[in-house]
């Protein structure tokens, strides 16, 4: 009779070979997104549908759910957070989520979310939500087939069944609350903000920057802080996005526009700090819960730290500013650091929520989070979006949209089928301001290593207590663990807070 | 009881399936050859394990072998070349060839050529062989190993059984003693152009051709033959090479040398022959031998005629030569077209195949063919292969490389396992002649319709007689039907004998 090594071996030997195949339509999505021929995405369709469908029959097979069971009362699923202990825990917990999808929902929503994306694109280019609307129409019904398949707490709503998938344990209410809690304190900060007297001269960005010029600090940049371009590449799409295929290979990418400084470079620096985390996975658990990331609001964290902590402060700017100066002398040659500085810190409502400013970001992701809740309960009907999404954003912001481009249609995200990803962005924003918090308790002077651009300390500091350990602890447990308190809004309030009332003077 | 349609349908579902799947692993052959970064070499060579070992067991799944049993006397095997016939011809063809492959040999050869590659191409750069023998070896005895698995003619040898994956139905005894016959014509020829008063001036080829230049003509010339880039893309490899993925996505690639204006220019059209070709294949049909190339031989002819019978001729230069004096006026400026057409069609031994001329390219074939007939044999052993090459190429073409990265290295097949693969080309050729031969009989004045930029009535009847059909005839009825008449070097010698002899003058 096999003993429990046995089956413990055979059951990541299974995992690990579903996600390999998962891996190999990471492939093919990045190409779809990067270089693919436009005439390609009908078979590209079919191609990934057709991983999908066989990674998912292969990560449901029944043999994984009797390996789990010999396994349950073994000494392998003894001891608190070992090895084998989460991997089971993990394993488990992915494994009854998808036996709960059926087949033909699995493979439809791949299939029918590879073609959406491209009309997306085409619809945002156009500025055409008539020619997105039955799309989304027909992906928001399969995302209600899977909340109701997946299931919910009684008290909860099918929304909770999606948000579970990225960020596991989160129930809808509890984020609304966080969220209004956050909102309480953000909305006066913008006040203040709004009413201030000292105002940064954003104009500065907005001056020619070549495109060739962006992609050098960019990159630049991006290897400063730590990502390995031997292990990695960054290319061009309409969405910027990190995707990492396993060991030695993750891709980033970005968008550039020549009139715009910080699209492209703090894209950069955002998607990098996905990047890292990838790339400071254990490659040898690959496949397996130990080899990859806790959450996507984890993740998020530290895209958002890399970017907005580190890329938007002042130490940083004093190290990179005059390299900027260098490769962009029309734009910046007669710019002072402080002028620049303030002008990459600009709080102003604005339509594009990855351009958005640290303050008003959040409010972005509200707006998409109570949207998606009211799409997936049946409250809003699809084609309403524009409707609903106006009068929201002009409520919040102050604002109105004047094309669904710079609207509803901006995100890839509802094209590609990623209901109840939008709220893991505010949750990364708040570990993100109590990860660095903990970081610069533990480390010391990091703005005094930033200034010299030294990076490698806090790198260092996330891959010891977050990126080595992969999913051995949940998001939640994890914050508790590296900071010694729960999920807080303090520290990322105390850091806006700081930043703008010194920025501003208020 | 199922009737026969029902068991066709389910056949061809199961071959399109394994087809669709292997077309997955040609999106990450692609990536691995374009972008990949050099880190994820080792997890790229699991994917395409994964993906090789999944698509064999699929397309040697017993069911198939009971579905096509099913079939043999039903109305669907019946009648002369219809399409089912056809189709259940090639599938147990391929069916049978695949059951005598173990799965663990299809997954080693997959993963250690995928790692070979990889190694090949670090070899090439350093001229290092002796870093490459090792991983020769090991592919040799794989090769070796597939070829005893798969079997042969009693008055046949190992080496039938590789040719065979890629000309179905060739046999080396006949193979070589075609190259012989060939070889007695071509060596006269090529003496007699040596000995010619009249030579070409070739460094006008070596002037500076600046790269972004280069990737201009060659994409408007792929373009004007009748590649489509909205169903492709052309990008930049060590070694040149086209990948179709299925209907709509077709990827070529080139190298570019900024002192060489031959290299770029004329792989381009050479795998721009070959896309489309693949572009012609009838897209409904994707994963059915229908929907397939007939054999690497048919398949090399559609990329010869259009790089070597249209793309050196005097016609085509009519056509392009404004062009290129405008796009290249420090190179071309001064030049005549009469002078760079004789530099274009110059013949002259030299190192590398993918560059030489007409000539003596199927010399550099017979070399190799003979080489790995004795490597598959053991008659040679992998370590000796610099000296064999050298000796061989001296005797053959009067002049020896100075380094193996112009001799043994330059090629990538053999580090990607393709052995069998070499004679197809010379093959190719003599079928492309003898098809071109046929379409200028029934289309007319080709060579007038070139010299105003016309290629779509060539392309229109390739398309019709030979793209439109897939694998539906096999190659050597192919040629019969199109032409007439049976493979013949008459054809080529007539092309290279005409062309070559006004040239010199001869």
């Amino acid at each position: 009779m096999p003993d429990p090594k046995t089956h413990y071996d055979e059951l990541l030997t299974l995992v690990r070979k579903a996600e390999l195949l998962g891996s190999c339509g990471a492939v093919l999505g990045w190409d779809r997104e990067t270089y693919m021929p436009p005439g390609g995405n009908e078979h590209r369709a079919n191609q990934l549908s057709l991983l999908a469908g066989v990674a998912h029959e292969w990560s449901t097979s029944p043999k994984i759910g009797e390996l789990l069971d010999q396994l349950a009362d073994s000494e392998f699923n003894d001891g608190a957070e070992s090895d084998s202990v989460a991997n089971i825990r993990e394993i488990r917990r992915t494994y009854e989520r998808s036996r709960k999808l059926p087949q033909r929902l699995v493979e439809e929503l791949s299939r029918v979310t590879a073609l959406a994306q491209q009309h997306w694109a085409e619809a945002r280019q156009k500025n055409d939500f008539a020619a997105f609307a039955p799309w989304l129409s027909q992906i928001v019904k399969l995302k209600q087939e899977e909340a109701a398949a997946v299931g919910f707490a009684e008290n909860g709503e099918p929304y909770d069944a999606l948000l579970d998938e990225y960020e596991p344990g989160a129930e809808s209410a509890d984020v609304a609350s966080v969220f209004d809690a956050l909102r309480t304190e953000l909305v006066p900060l913008l006040d203040a903000i709004k009413g201030a007297g000292r105002q940064p001269d954003t104009s500065l960005l907005n001056r020619h920057y070549p495109v060739d010029a962006q992609a050098v600090l960019g990159r630049e940049a991006a290897t400063a802080i730590g990502f390995d371009f031997n292990k990695g590449r960054l290319d061009v799409t309409t969405h910027p996005f990190c995707s990492g295929f396993g060991p030695g290979d993750c891709r980033l990418t970005t968008r550039y526009d020549p009139d715009f400084f910080s699209s492209a470079f703090f894209g950069t620096l955002h998607e990098s700090g996905h990047g890292m985390y990838e790339q400071g996975l254990p490659g040898d658990a690959f496949g397996t819960p130990l080899g990859s990331s806790v959450s996507l609001g984890i993740h998020e964290s530290q895209s958002r730290m890399w970017e907005n902590l580190v890329g938007r402060g002042l130490s940083f700017w004093k190290h990179f500013f005059p390299r900027a100066q260098e490769l962009f002398p029309d734009a910046l040659g007669n710019t002072l650091l402080d002028q620049f500085h303030f002008a990459v810190n600009a709080v102003s409502p604005s339509f594009i929520r990855v351009e958005a400013d640290e303050v008003t970001y959040n409010l972005h992701i509200m707006l998409r989070f109570d949207l998606e809740r009211d799409l997936i309960s049946g409250r809003l009907p699809p084609e309403e979006v524009p409707t609903a999404w106006n009068e929201r954003f002009t409520n919040d912001f102050g604002i109105t949209p004047e094309t669904d481009a710079n609207g509803c249609l901006q995100d890839v995200h509802w094209s590609a089928g990623l209901f109840g990803y939008f709220p893991t962005y505010a949750l990364g924003n708040m570990y993100a301001a109590q990860f660095f918090e903990a970081a610069e308790d533990k480390i010391g002077d990091l703005q005094h290593q930033f200034a010299k651009g030294e990076f490698q300390p806090l790198l260092q500091w996330l891959r010891q207590h977050i990126h080595q350990h992969g999913r051995r602890l949940s998001a939640s447990r994890l914050v508790e663990v590296v900071t010694g308190s729960t999920l807080s809004n303090t520290p990322l309030m105390n850091q806006l807070n700081n930043r703008f009332k010194t920025l501003y003077g208020i």
